[in-house]
């Protein structure tokens, strides 16, 4: 880490920065130009305040020189990780392309969709049964009884499941849930980080809408650092001005995510959108790109026609498109 | 809600599209334009999923005629909600001075700002206990010994006390807290909103750093729906692509806050800032746009005068700003 | 277009409002539902001011039925537009392969760059003359020299050249130009928009960091509407919260561009990430998500093997990008 | 300027970078840490382009230390800059009260309104002549005609007027206009700024929709660098994600620009929120941050009470209003 000293600081506050860096068990390399002087701070920089160090009046600017996240990072693991969720493997060549419905409605819905995904080439289920809602009064989805049934679809088709944790307290329903996800709006509750970090369940953290690439890797090592090194990272979308698509989907994530760490990075291009229609061209962009993986919508619901237009694919789209990202993934390689 | 079907929609869409709202307990009143057809959503419309019903293909848009708060709505609770929080009371025309430390640190600490903020004027007083840390590795606060210390601050001075929780399984602790904060980071986290709005605990809710006001309204909402109607809104900065500040602080949202709900609207411009030298003037300009109150971080460390520098004022520098405030509250009553 | 009235407009106030709208020539075709009254607006609408509309106290919402643009709009003109710059054609299932230097820096350079670009397959040669920079102390290109390079390079090689104008009364410099280009910067510089409507070259219109696609086909519009048809609309990324890359490329804008108008839609991922190691996975993400061309900063210095670091390609590099882009448009075809 | 490079960067890349560096006139001060290289680069190096350097594989992060602008910047230049507009002076504790309507319709209107705001305070009068509009179809406003019944309105009240620019061609017809406004979306329509550097006009000069306060100032500095040093910095409000108001206004603005530069800072609250309602509150807001002026839309329409909702005041609230922002100047001095 190195801070710039403004133009101006007097020696006494000077001394009095450095005095009370060492108290904080760094060594301090003072490189002294003729305009401008520089510290280099030795040491576990990791604890350091750098927000607090960088509002001081006496301070230019403070930049890290090493990234404040250590089990998340590729220098210290240059190899890519694999995280095996069930029977699949995900990572460093492996795609996961995980499959399923928004909401967990029904038995019969939930097998026909998880049937007909695997069919299509999906080697994970996904499907919501808490659902954060914005609205208290909107409909919170199954709960308990929804992941019942997405584990009666588990063990009918073989796939292994993901769904979404919203509450600590509610983990033994998690027992044979395979990956459990953290969604955007818990990208940052860290407690719930840290809780999931002592199980070795797999983890799909999921990027908040408004996280820097470096916050996200920052909640990775919440989770690392008790213990579970099972983590999927997934780009879902960032909140921008622009309003015609619900987020910006933002693919140089997934390139930047790569080069900085060892842990897989998946794609959810329905959530990012919000419109079927725009769902297989940006699966395809995220394949192009080189992402780890794919997380898609998948509805069945032959009684309702309408709902083709919304944010889900239809099984046969899905098997289309999973045709399309396998050609491409060939193509790149 | 009225929803606007797009041009070239065939009338078996729109009745199929009809009967799938009917059954969803809605009245639809159908407006047939030469250009477009307008459907109208009679009933209670706070359960309808308007993502789920703008991503259809026949919809071109869907839009909200009464707001999707209830409890939280000046519509349905004209006068002003006065919050008590132990002996004081916000809103109404009565304004909160919340001031105190960042982190607790110690008792000597603690009790010395806590008696200098109170003489210069604050009514509630603030300190961190458990601290939301981007980083695992960071100083996580002192958390139920800092409680423990605050509680004594307020017995020594008669100052009601607010800090943040993070998980609801420390919410024992908080038994002698006058005030919960909730902050920036968990606004979304619908299960921690739903279990304190089964307490009666005043709540201080912070906006998310990339929330809507409608989304922070909803967020109260989840409060109130289960009972706990003593909310405090707070506005903290949003990220945005200016950097020269740690956040952008966003005063309109006051005015817009107070238009839309009865709810008292408070700021805090030492998190929107992060620099000590901006926050006299962003606080003031919080009193001008018409805020219930100020939340203003105030440190007590002689033997450090680096700290001057950085997110918290002085005393000396809080009495002065304090008296200021008062000032403009008269110009603008 | 349609304007739903707050609850509690009274019967004068509407009437006041109708009447103001049947002076500016429109039809109003009133629906009054149980909760909510909703004007219809049926006429010339892009003349009507919505802000001052949707700002007006009574008024609860605006919202335009048909898009306020006519000439970009696909509704009215269904086929592909193809563009012809020089001897290449673009659009309709025609890519541009557009390469080459950031800044024209000498004969030797430029004509290097254009041969080695050619032969790795692109189609038209991109090189800046005049640079917008964000001082005034920076370097501001060849300016009239470097379009004469340019020039020279596009009679070496046959490839046709675009070039960025910044002011109008430079225009006739470009008259031995196939294409020009209009910056991020400009694209709400209105009087320069409608000048270049008055030629018939191929504009390469750029959408600005902070602006919608919305705004994006309202300024080809302006460009269209005094008779020029022939432009190209260019994503080159957006100014987002996330720091990491220069801007946040948003490719989901060709998928949406290309549903609402007709025109073609390339994507220029050197300047949207700011690094060359960034630029063949989104290029590749692009031209998956169905780009109808590609923009790519292409240099050629070996005495400066520094470069290969910056944003730019080197020759060999970009013949490799050429090729996959070549096989991913064979798959999604 | 300082440079810092890469962990594993080698001897020769150094060399290379170093050799390269001194070919552009610097000097290159080395100081090798433990982890790190860090070169200062010492002399001109407002003519470096950062984006370039920082973007090589082997550069870490590059800062400057001091910053781009100079003639801007407050570091050269202590005191606050007084700009003279006809007899107003705005600057160094004198306050701008700019008022009028959002366009000249009628000379009547200009007039009317021209009187109204003077007897209420205001000392310079608005106008727009030249309208930059999203579409081509909308009304551009009265052009040359606007700008002769606003010098009617000058010469009838004695205030001095100020006016947008769109297009320097149109120079001549601004000769008895005191003060030119150079508009959001033309910040960085570089040759516009060079002309009007060239004259000793006074510059309005706003902010744009997505620029950082720097870019600002390096606007502001393209001006001065040709000579004109009588320049308005103007905060208009920023797009952000929020869309409740119609832009965010950032008025820790006004305090970051006053500490950078010894340029008077005004605020303009009506478009940056769209809505009358919003613009007292933000007003005072603003003069209580320490604005040096503030930039006021006013109608005057008995026949149309329609627009009272809109964005402008009415004589009448804009006379309470000045009132008001007069009382909090004297508090806050």
């Amino acid at each position: 880490m190195i801070a710039v000293l403004k133009q101006g600081t007097t020696e006494a506050q000077t001394q009095h920065l450095i005095e009370w860096l060492k108290n904080q068990q760094l060594d301090v390399h003072i490189s002294q130009g003729k305009e401008v002087t520089i510290l280099g701070l030795i040491g576990d920089t990791s604890r350091v305040d750098m927000e607090l160090l960088g509002s001081l009046d006496i301070v230019e600017t403070v930049k890290r020189v090493s990234e404040p996240f250590k089990q998340a990072n590729r220098k210290f693991h240059p190899l890519d990780s694999i995280v095996r969720v069930g029977n699949a493997e995900i990572g460093g060549g492996n795609f996961a392309m995980i499959a399923g419905p928004c909401s967990v409605e029904s038995e019969e819905q939930i097998i026909e969709v998880a049937t007909a995904v695997k069919s299509a080439g999906a080697n994970v289920l996904r499907g919501g049964a808490f659902k954060p809602r914005t609205s208290p009064y909107a409909f919170q989805g199954m709960k308990d009884a929804g992941i019942e049934l997405l584990v009666k679809a588990k063990y009918a088709t073989g796939l292994p499941i993901v769904t979404e944790i919203m509450n600590i307290s509610t983990l033994d329903l998690f027992a044979d849930v395979d990956m459990i996800q953290v969604g955007a709006r818990n990208m940052q509750n860290f407690d719930l980080l840290k809780e999931l970090g002592k199980t070795k369940k797999p983890i799909l953290l999921k990027r908040g809408l408004a996280n820097t690439l470096q916050e996200l890797l920052m909640s990775a090592e919440y989770i690392m650092s008790e213990g579970n090194e099972n983590i999927l990272l997934c780009e879902r979308g960032i909140r921008t001005f622009e309003t015609v698509t619900r987020n910006t989907l933002d693919l140089s994530a997934v390139t930047v995510l790569q080069e900085l760490s060892h842990l897989p990075v998946i794609v959810d291009p329905s959530h990012a959108t919000g419109k079927a229609r725009l769902v297989p061209p940006m699966a395809l962009a995220a394949a192009a790109a080189g992402a780890d993986g794919l997380m898609i919508e998948v509805h069945n619901n032959p009684s309702c026609a309408l709902c083709d237009g919304a944010q889900s694919l239809t099984p046969v789209q899905f098997a289309e498109l999973s045709q399309k990202v396998q050609q491409i993934r060939e193509v790149i390689q």
